[in-house]
């Protein structure tokens, strides 16, 4: 079932009552893959419970992880939830659009990632994502609670389901695809880092805003097995080369 | 302003923690009239205004009142929210259906009404709404938290509104992309194939049909202008790396 393959990730939250109306709302629309990174409160305890009413199942098999990457484990996709413009021009899409892109059956496992009641996902949490969804409110007052967020997700996700029509979509979106599990590509990400650090393209003190630029990118593009594996070769055949030069001595130049 | 117009009013709600959600939420989709019927706890206390954070306008401005009719006085259309279907025979709509009804300027002051947390509105409290929405949910717990329910019909009207005006919604969707005309692109292909043919990763009978998978994933991903800059600058790093290599030399070796 297509609701069911998808995961609601919540990034540390702090509310235990908003865990157990999450785990409630999630049911109520089939939901039920709920996992907690790194959770602030006793998030699965007597508050939660009270609040998850009938849907202690929900609540009971929930896992709890200590990174965002272990709760990202074997996804396809994700979508994360931002409440307001950053300083980044990565688009926020509207849910009705975004949603049904983890629907499909070759985005499964997908992920849903909401960040912290007060404060939100950071950047480099954001960056685990491929799209970014924003629910359109009202400018003098934006800041939905948690759970009135993952509420009208998971209800969109339903409505996105009934007018969903797998066949349309698959045949025409993805023709056979073969989607890079995240953290295949993350791996490629941390190889590409070392070597750009090796070659001076990248400096310590640079690297992490200039990857985030080059996770944005690749994200977007949603690799293919085979395409992290030719761009690991290639990053391979480059080390391999470099590490020859290194062995000779490599003289200092100066960059354009 | 339309979603101004339209009235939410809570029949004998018991639950102050859920009206200050309630407030919030509204608020969150540009909506501030509550209205309580008979209410069944201090609703408008304490805890509703942990609940409400921001909006303590809404709360502030709510109004109690003893009966149902006395909260639709001078309403022109009013819906009323069910969870089961019932004993009788009146069409349960869709909210995104239904809703919409309630922006038309005619329709205003309009009404949407909501019934108890546990047991919902008596027959006779529905007899007063002329449509009936149910929120679609899963047969095995259809149950929605009652600042749930109002979050997503919130959430729904604000959606209607969209639809009504398109120019909104544009500029949300397409953010200020600088996509790379594709001429510049193809210059980054020639100069990736002259690279992997340097060191050796590609061969001059393999190339062509190799650089096809690259073309492909890197046409996919709707480069920017700024990308394409920054992955030309990593293959010019690469090459100055390589150049100094070769002018030392450069050792034969075997691939994996």
């Amino acid at each position: 079932m297509v609701l069911a393959g998808i995961r609601i990730i919540l990034v540390e939250p702090a509310g235990s009552r908003n865990v157990g109306s999450i785990a409630r709302v999630m049911k109520n629309f089939g939901l039920h893959h709920l996992i907690l990174v790194n959770p602030q409160c006793s998030c699965l305890g007597a508050e939660a419970k009270q609040m998850a009413v009938h849907a202690q199942d929900v609540l009971e098999s929930a896992v709890v992880v200590a990174k965002l990457t272990d709760a990202l484990q074997g996804c396809k996709r994700a979508i994360a939830t931002t409440a307001r413009p950053r300083d980044w021009d990565i688009p926020l899409e509207h849910p009705s659009i975004a949603l049904p892109w983890l629907l499909e059956p070759a985005a499964q496992p997908a992920a849903l990632i909401f960040g912290r009641e007060d404060s939100g996902l950071t950047n480099e949490e954001l960056n685990y994502a491929q799209r970014f969804i924003r629910i359109p409110s009202n400018p003098e007052y934006p800041s939905l609670n948690l759970a009135a967020a993952v509420g009208i997700c998971c209800y969109q996700l339903g409505e996105s389901l009934e007018s969903f029509s797998p066949e349309d979509n698959s045949s025409q979106e993805s023709p056979k695809t073969d989607l890079a599990p995240l953290e295949v590509v993350e791996a490629y990400h941390q190889q590409l880092e070392s070597l750009l650090l090796k070659i001076g393209y990248l400096y310590p003190h640079t690297a992490p805003s200039r990857m985030e630029k080059f996770r944005q990118m690749y994200h977007r593009t949603q690799l293919q097995n085979r395409e992290v594996a030719m761009l690991r070769g290639v990053l391979r055949q480059m080390e391999w080369a470099l590490s020859h030069q290194v062995e000779e001595g490599r003289s200092e130049g100066v960059m354009e």
